[in-house]
């Protein structure tokens, strides 16, 4: 063999090895940038800017394999959106391997002559993402819990927000170890001491203990059902609210995910301002015991519901409840708001969080059409 | 030449350009993760997580090129932990231009036998970096600016604190388009109207608007100075004290800069309970306007000085001045504060951030040895 073949050949072999190099390399970040994710929602919230950095020897590719072989599928407009970020999330190495597994997939119908519905094989949602269908309101120390995603207040020492995705098979069925409940609220060890709640700070005081996030959502595992007695889920409640009028909250919104399949719901305190003269409000609410944790003067549940159609937009209802002993007997649809209200006392932003591509979310005006008598 | 000698040529080209093409990726990755993160603090926050899922074909290096090759030079256990971090964020083609930039030096100085302090190649700090010495006191919503960093509270329509880096260079020199004041306070397009003060909101108010971090800081340069006018950056005031207490504290904050060179200020509002009744403490602040920007009941000031000797750990001094009209002949040490105090109601923790390597830093007792009268 002459020198220039094996120079040539050297070549060849040089550069492909390169690329190959390179886009192992590539692989292995994506795959260990994804498995941060699943437990720190503040590289989730950047996985944009991050994806972007990753991409292969630094170039941003307009148009990928995947698209291209998508050949003539039509896409609405709504889907093509969420799969171009998905498709953002996925390395060359994984594209090239959807890729082969469609155009096999292909071949094999093509050989076979049989017609089918043509699918893309699923990706796994990951838990935050699974849980933060419609976004962050908000981006204050986010804690991820194995039921729920929660917002810290630290100098309120209660949580801004509490994000549910309450699910109808969970509730349908009862873990027996769930009827005998804790008789304190338990710790968490992700926050200091200095800026969380404790049993003391509830004692001698006039408020009860009150659920963000619902335990009798989770009944069917005994794991899961003690998170909800974590002090971050714990807000002060008045116990007549809590006992009548914020149980049948609950209870309707576990209602609306037996009916619907699943629901999302926001939950947290509002501190709303009182009239003192003309032009003069004043926010005003008390703190209980040594670490000063904030009586929240109101409590509000946004509920999302995606029927599942997929032209259907989701529906959003909200409620503002104060927290006080209110009647027992008052009809829920007298709670019900304008989500915007919310969205400016609490300065949070619903549908719409941090850096998420906007999502074309009427807020519907209040329907409760769906409400029956509850409890 | 024989087929062997050619296979292994290739498999030699083929290992090395693997490698080379890796090397190369990584690479292209670190510098742009690092371009993002100086626009993106979150990122920043997170770049212990995202070097990690950065590292070489996935493997995390224990003890790598570098920190042989410093051999038999002493550091300190301080030096040795910043030294890490900074070699965690260098990928490993760096690492080796690093390496062998420093042998290169080594062999110079062996070669001309001169006899010098070693030294590494400081990398240029990052805008971020540089001015969260300290960590960050909270993580809702960052906002850079090119003086300082701000952390939003959408739901009072104020900042939780504001970090400055004051240098003496400013302080020294005046650029003489700064003696006009704007007449109005610049909204910030980052921040949506919904949760932004505006202009109406002071007007025929019993406040008026008061910067955090202060303009006359940065009257060296005007598009510096103008950046202290945006809306985050103001809060209600009372007239009185922003004219006399709250200007000698600032003074106060420029007198240190030009004594030590550079002076770190974390500068936010309180929200103080009053005592109702026995047992009984609530909070109660005014609100202003449409946007109700909540008007704070007290401000604070944590200033860190690190005088640059490496021995010295970094001082630290904590005011806090009530939102009224304070007589203005009052001793600016009767404000001092202990920071723990600070860090109760504000929900801040200085000098240890999120996610932040536990800075060994005492929290000094209150120190005014350097304090003399001002303004």
């Amino acid at each position: 063999m002459s020198t220039y073949v094996v120079a040539s050949l050297c070549a060849v072999t040089g550069v492909t090895f390169f690329i190959f190099g390179a886009l192992v390399q590539q692989h292995v970040s994506y795959r260990k940038i994804k498995s941060v994710m699943l437990t720190d929602p503040y590289v989730y919230q950047c996985r944009k800017h991050i994806f972007n950095a990753l991409s292969f020897l630094g170039r941003v590719t307009k148009g990928s394999i995947i698209n291209n072989a998508k050949g003539k599928s039509i896409v609405t407009g709504e889907n093509n959106k969420q799969f171009s970020e998905r498709q953002d999330s996925v390395s060359i190495f994984d594209q090239f391997i959807l890729w082969s597994r469609t155009r096999a997939y292909k071949a094999i119908m093509y050989m076979t002559f049989s017609v089918g519905q043509e699918g893309y094989p699923h990706e796994e949602i990951a838990h935050v993402a699974g849980i933060m269908k419609y976004g962050f309101p908000g981006m204050d120390e986010i804690h991820v819990y194995k039921n729920f995603i929660l917002s810290y207040d630290r100098r309120n020492r209660i949580a801004h927000w509490v994000c549910e995705h309450v699910k109808d098979e969970c509730l349908r069925m009862r873990d027996l170890k769930t009827l005998h409940k804790p008789n304190e609220y338990l710790a968490d060890n992700t926050i200091p001491p200095m800026f969380s709640a404790n049993m003391r700070d509830f004692r001698n005081s006039d408020w009860v203990g009150g659920h963000l996030a619902s335990p009798q959502n989770y009944k069917c595992d005994i794991l899961r059902f003690m998170e909800a007695y974590k002090f971050p889920n714990i807000v002060p409640i008045n116990r007549g609210l809590k006992n009548h009028i914020w149980l049948r909250l609950e209870n309707y919104v576990r209602e609306m995910a037996l009916k619907f399949g699943s629901v999302y719901v926001y939950t947290g305190p509002l501190f709303m301002p009182q009239r003192i003269t003309f032009r003069n409000w004043s926010i005003r609410h008390h703190v209980m015991g040594m670490n000063t944790v904030a009586v929240p003067t109101h409590f509000f549940k946004v509920i999302i519901r995606d029927d599942g159609e997929d032209g259907d937009l989701p529906l959003m209802e909200g409620f503002v409840v104060p927290n006080a002993d209110v009647d027992k007997e008052m009809d829920l649809r007298s709670f019900l708001c304008d989500v915007h209200d919310i969205e400016h006392f609490a300065g949070l932003k619903f549908c719409d969080g941090h850096q998420r591509d906007p999502v074309d979310l009427p807020v519907n005006a209040p329907s409760m059409t769906d409400l029956r008598g509850s409890d």
